[in-house]
């Protein structure tokens, strides 16, 4: 299984029970029949298999209610696990999770860099040995892979549509190439949209009906979900609010458009800018051009810039904040767009500056259109190293635990569940 | 029932069924159960009441396939009706739909102005009145009012965040009166939301997963559905695209922020220009400023100004050049974040001008951000000025016939299903 249009894959009862047992924490066979609405042998047989897979244990009896005392029921949060790996240019991240989605180990490597996407693959293969070997988990307990690379995906292979920093991965197929060198089937996703599923996950988001995750890292992107589903759009490539138009005569973008917000304040943007200017360059301690074949870090030098800024640097503070200026109006945009509730700034470069933003957009969000009705609210994220391998761990999970909700139409949804008995005397 | 959060109410086994039913045209039990995932029983149990009712009828037998030919089920379409009525300072449209939506009946009225609006009110229900007794209709089969005013709506009492226009209108609880002055049970929602659902009914739009309706009125706005369900965000305002900022040194826009690409080059911001320009106004034949309490109506001056400009006027012609040219940006980002699949020019303002916009945003979102996986298909609506009003009788037919798909999870979907037999020994 692979690409964004299988990430939500085993729609069927057994995933439906599941999700509704995981959500709950503790219910009984009874509670399962009123909240999924199959009938109660269908319950009855669906929660024995579960039982006799391990993934879901008895746990004690409810408070009497008056009739016989019901038996409760839990997952086994220890009997299955998933791997979460997010690949980028700068470092390659690690989470292995339990069924809950709690993460019992996280490992950091270095990146893909310019190094051949094959040896790349054979080196992930060798760390997510090392990572369910260190943890001490069975490897047949382990669900799958959640791969997280930059995004645009396409949905037949993997990374298609690669930022110029990974331009070599174009044509590479990474997930049946991760598949075959794990032996575990994956799940691939961009960066932001596992960014933002990892921060409904790792809880404290509040279940918000529609959030952001507004991404940056070398680029500008936002993952998007819908009450806790991600919104992928037609092709898996929604949420590209890096790509938004905030000057018709703006400078050309590598997506070929013109006055996009990723080629006006994107990280790249301000390194450029930075290096532009020989005093700042100099003074953020900037390094000089690299050798051939080894472009530059766009996110090490961010941080150079960011640094500066902070010993009060004012080229350095002027540019950061112009950034800053623009993200907020590209994400009064995508708040507009999207009516969201909760916009949480994440990704490795508002890791390292998301003080200086933060604010910023805050302020710009207090004139989204919404704001009669409800505020938006701007938080940074407090895991925004691994939310997005956290994510792809989770995107795992919810394949396993929760129905195709992405599909259409709720008959179909249902089409696909395992049907109850067919009594044809009633027909 | 009222405002954009109850528009998709009933979600019970009945309006599940009779989704299926309308969706598949004729279908057999069995197929129901197979669609719907309800046991035999069920299925046989909801059948008979809808046949009692009179919405779903027998008809015939289904080819056999070996064994007993089966009976085949559709909705009877002239077994119940809707309403849809669209309500703007400049005009009110309503429409009369059967259960599979077809038209029926369409009227054209006088707008709102700045008639008081309890008497807009009283005006309405006497014109809903004439359309369904002039169709030769029942009253008691006319299952409720869909109410499209602009927009944004607040979920608690219509109208409330209202555009500078109808002002007047925002304390007004416009579908509490409209529901008391018609005996019609009122689902409300806002233009551009209606627009796209009336495009998607009207047929034509071949289903896409992610399409948008771009409507421009007075204002811009754009009305979103995913997988042929509108999607409003946390508060009912999403797609709220006419109030993404396209200069962050643009003008001030009435919402309180700057450089809207509404305020930059909506139809107001059009005609504003034009009347500066003495010298364009006369030859547009721009009427002077009309006498006190009756404001010029913004889309008549948007209409002699398209006139100009299709006569050659230079002036007139730059001006709606750049507009295009600002609405494609726009529409560029709409499709960016979306990752929209098709995208519908539609409104008064495009109904009006559409030709000269349409092949502007085509070349523009020749560089979406998705076209390398998908294009994104861009057309006129084929019923601008009525697309709202169907929209508004489609939401009154999917609140019957669909189940609740807005909701978060499928589990409470479910919880909201009417629960088949439980079977206590299977416990």
């Amino acid at each position: 299984m692979s690409g964004p249009a299988r990430a939500t894959a085993h729609a069927n009862s057994r995933a439906a029970v599941l999700d509704v047992i995981r959500a709950a924490g503790t219910i009984s066979r009874v509670g399962l029949v009123n909240a999924t609405g199959f009938t109660g042998a269908t319950i009855s047989t669906v929660v024995r298999r579960l039982i006799d897979d391990g993934l879901v244990v008895e746990t004690g009896r409810a408070e009497s209610t008056g009739g016989k005392r019901r038996v409760l029921l839990q997952l086994d949060q220890s009997s299955r696990y998933a791997v979460g790996v997010h690949l980028d240019h700068a470092g390659l991240t690690y989470v292995l999770t339990n069924l809950g989605g709690s993460v019992l180990a996280r490992m950091t490597r270095a990146g893909a860099g310019a190094e051949a996407p094959s040896a790349v693959v054979t080196r992930m293969a060798g760390e997510v040995d090392a990572l369910i070997d260190g943890a001490g988990v069975r490897r047949g307990r382990v669900l799958g892979l959640g791969l997280v690379s930059p995004g645009p995906l396409s949905p037949a292979s993997g990374m298609r549509l690669t930022p110029p920093l990974m331009r070599h991965w174009g044509d590479f197929p990474l997930d049946r190439a991760l598949q075959e060198a794990t032996g575990l089937p994956v799940i691939s996703d961009n960066d932001a949209t596992a960014a933002a599923l990892g921060e409904h996950w790792s809880g404290g988001t509040g279940g918000p009906s529609a959030l952001a995750a507004l991404y940056m890292g070398t680029g500008i992107g936002s993952g998007l979900l819908i009450n806790g589903i991600p919104y992928r759009g037609a092709g898996g490539n929604a949420g590209e609010i890096g790509h938004s138009c905030l000057d018709m005569e703006g400078p050309e973008c590598w997506c070929g458009a013109r006055g996009c917000v990723e080629a006006l304040a994107g990280p790249a943007a301000v390194v450029a800018a930075a290096r532009a200017d020989a005093g700042l360059a100099r003074a953020a301690g900037l390094a000089a051009d690299s050798p051939a074949g080894r472009p530059p870090s766009v996110i090490a030098d961010f941080a150079a810039v960011t640094r500066a800024a902070r010993r009060g640097e004012p080229g350095a503070r002027a540019l950061l904040e112009r950034s800053a200026r623009c993200l907020a109006a590209a994400a009064r945009t995508l708040a507009n767009v999207m009516d969201l509730e909760l916009l949480v700034l994440t990704g490795p470069s508002l890791a390292i500056a998301g003080s200086v933003y933060l604010p910023v957009v805050r302020e710009e969000l207090d004139r989204a259109f919404s704001r009669a009705t409800h505020p938006v609210a701007v938080r940074l994220s407090r895991s925004a190293a691994t939310a997005p391998a956290i994510g792809g761990a989770a995107m795992v999970l919810q394949s396993e635990l929760v129905p195709l909700r992405q599909g259409p139409r709720l008959p179909e949804n249902l089409a696909d569940a395992e049907p109850a008995p067919v009594q044809p005397s009633g027909i």
